[in-house]
């Protein structure tokens, strides 16, 4: 497997990327080469202080960097040269069998779908978040790309969020649950109303409505909405849990009786962390294209880089794309059979 | 000011409300009655188990109570003698200054607007959530009354939560944010993106659009979004704060050294208890209604009840309504002003 890295846009500059690829290399032997794209100066500098001397690394030049700010239209029409055009430019021209970027995620998006195109019969790319709950954990998904959303685009999801979810997670049979603002089948607003009616026709574990209070209580395995829906419960949940996890930090270390009551109990926070580990994944795959593209964290450091690049060999090694492109097109005929007066909107 | 309190349809029965009824008479001597309404027999056998012999306490029967999973049309149609109607009919006949109920949400939304209707200019109601955060509070409206929402809904809202948070929380100058998936001005689906050009013309202090990351960290007091994804986020977060802090728990109890621990710093868990208190509100109001009506959670306990009584005194010794009407006036003047040739479709 090779894999193409656009080590420029995170938060902590290229060295910590690096230095994740090096702890990735070091795990991983099936990986055949992973090509490093961004500024050479920078690149190199950082292999030498990171003493990588690994032959499967590569590095490819580009001159430009894809700021967190900037519009999907600077990634397409301006920035030609961006380390992430030219990630994703080596897997649109077979160089690379996946991309992994830490940049912003409507330039990876755009970049993406254009160079790329969707997979076979799919409409529209989706964002495959996978959240950690106290029991168990779930996929998102759409978590952001996809923002104003029609309801075979949902349906889709949840065909996608099913393969990820029993490929890559291990679960058996998914739970594949709409989110909506409470359980009953005809609870939810337009959208959400009519892609209930379409997910009931798949041929996956589609459980109905899920609302908020059943997200962290093991009751759901993939989650679906809209990007926008997504997007806003993905950072609410970081939000919460970092706030809720700092003011804890605070106030045990008000006073000397607290601090010792910390000390004492350390393993029982470190097992939260363990079992609400954000990193544990490190990327979030845009489901629905014809290539692999996995997107960090902005925030990523070594070990949810490495982590990214274990997953993207996963996902490759599965052969989702494949099984996705094998399953919508089933899905396609389901949903066109099941509503044979007025067709679905879904390509043939 | 008089009460009525649909005493029916919590999840723990009528005692627990009626406990939380006598605090509240204990508290405050300015409410001159409280209207118990429910079946009277339940309602009796509650006063005299908790010992209430306050004269300020009256009862009023009511047949029929609206079940967690009737819809809004049983209330309106079915169960014409139900608690929840006839606790809003008694604020409708101007028998009481504002209505409490624990029921479900769409019912008490149906009979309110029914029966008491929008204030002048309001479009719809919106219900106003405080949500305790680490340094601060915030309002989120609507947290699950309009689902399908306009532009003008939104605006309406920033309104209505900009009064709300300066009259009931004391905020001097509430930052107002529209909930969006990054905090540029352009971020957003169809919905947000036009109510964003609305809400920049209200006379209140607009700080544009937020995200999920800003909830908890003190960046802002009032959240604006629709319906749908208020409820999602109100739920999530309700999910996500419930199963950090019972994981927290189990950890803690796992063995000998944790327990000690946990015992020495119990002082910072109650901390962060009181800090994230979600029954310090004890009820959201449905704002822009001709009428106050305060919506209690199912599962309020005794100083929840409590505390939705004193929220509710403080809404109408406020005066809110009489704020909200001559405020959304004064924001549909300037709507309209902006847009001469198209008029926004606010009523004039």
């Amino acid at each position: 497997m090779r894999i193409a890295v656009d080590v420029m846009g995170g938060d902590h500059g290229c060295g910590v990327v690096i230095e994740g690829v090096k702890r990735a290399l070091a795990n991983d032997p099936k990986i055949a080469a992973i090509h490093l794209v961004g500024r050479q100066e920078d690149i190199q500098s950082a292999l030498t202080a990171a003493s990588v001397t690994d032959p499967r690394v590569q590095v490819v030049h580009a001159s430009e960097v894809m700021a967190m700010d900037d519009k999907p239209t600077v990634a397409l029409r301006k920035k030609k040269d961006s380390s992430m055009a030219r990630t994703i430019e080596l897997v649109a021209e077979g160089k690379a069998d996946a991309a992994i970027s830490l940049g912003n995620t409507g330039g990876i998006l755009a970049l993406a779908t254009l160079k790329l195109r969707p997979l076979p019969g799919v409409e529209r790319a989706g964002i495959a978040t996978v959240i950690p709950a106290p029991d168990n954990e779930f996929v998102l998904l759409d978590s952001g790309a996809n923002i104003d959303c029609k309801p075979v685009h949902l349906a889709q999801y949840a065909v996608m969020g099913h393969i990820y979810s029993r490929e890559i997670l291990g679960c058996q049979k998914p739970r594949v649950g709409l989110l909506s603002i409470g359980t009953e089948d005809n609870k939810g607003n337009e959208l959400t109303q009519e892609a209930f009616k379409l997910c009931k026709q798949l041929d996956i574990n589609f459980i109905g409505n899920v609302e908020g209070y059943d997200l962290f209580k093991n009751r759901v395995d993939v989650v679906i909405c809209d990007g926008f829906v997504g997007n806003v419960v993905l950072k609410t949940c970081e939000s919460l849990a970092v706030g809720m996890i700092s003011m804890l930090k605070e106030e045990l270390s008000r006073n000397p009786k607290r601090q010792l009551g910390a000390y004492l109990a350390q393993n029982a926070l470190r097992a939260i962390k363990r079992r609400m580990d954000p990193e544990a994944y490190g990327g979030a795959p845009l489901l629905g294209l014809n290539g692999t593209v996995m997107k960090a964290h902005g925030s990523a450091r070594e070990r949810a880089i490495m982590n990214a690049i274990r997953i993207t060999t996963e996902t490759i090694q599965h052969q989702t794309n494949q099984i996705i492109t094998d399953e919508i097109r089933r899905a396609t005929e389901r949903l066109a059979e099941s509503k044979p007066a007025v067709p679905v909107t879904v390509p043939a």
